[in-house]
């Protein structure tokens, strides 16, 4: 749900399969009174779901904003997708802060990272 | 492969599930001659895959680019994996344009997009 620009600097790792990725592409409206709030509300939420790992977001300026929650089990994601307060800012979501937007709720089958030496 | 800014606005549309979304996170190293061409390379190269879907990439000034490969089946994503410029074009990325990446391979369960009216 968040894709605001205090996005750490590292990306979330690569955990060992079987997990769980949900991708939110979104290209925002131009007014978005009370956005930031909720998004920050929202990364604090998600904290609290057993089962989630981690979240990265990446924002264009002036184009697109992509963000990849990460999940142990379709269990998480399902008990993240019906949590209340969460389901309010979706609607509210829909209703002002986005021009459009595709979520991808996949399991991953591989993965791997590299970091500098 | 690809993390440039010249991102489309419109993100990549929800399919019919099952297909398959490579998440590629990274973290750019601070010089990064070169980088450009080949990312524009990549994206030109990725089109000839037979089923590859679209690409959405987003990418934070001084922070995380992530972007998203779409790819109708498992086929898809190993012939873009063992493509021979791919692979130059990754082993250089680690030598000289990557401080860290990781890369999550998923199948897609669900999918839903939203656009308004």
């Amino acid at each position: 749900m968040s894709d605001h620009s205090g996005a750490s600097v590292t990306p979330v790792e690569a955990f060992e399969p079987p997990y769980y990725v949900a991708v939110f592409t979104s290209v925002h409206a131009e007014e978005r009174s009370g956005y930031g709030e909720t998004a920050a509300r929202m990364e604090e939420l998600v904290k609290d779901v057993p089962g989630y790992l981690g979240m990265d977001t990446a924002q264009t300026p002036g184009g697109l904003s992509i963000t990849v929650g990460y999940f142990r089990d379709a269990d998480a994601l399902t008990q993240w997708r019906s949590n209340t307060e969460h389901r309010a800012a979706q609607s509210r979501g829909r209703a002002e802060w986005y021009e459009s937007y595709t979520l991808h709720v996949a399991k991953v089958e591989r993965s791997h990272g590299f970091k500098r030496a």
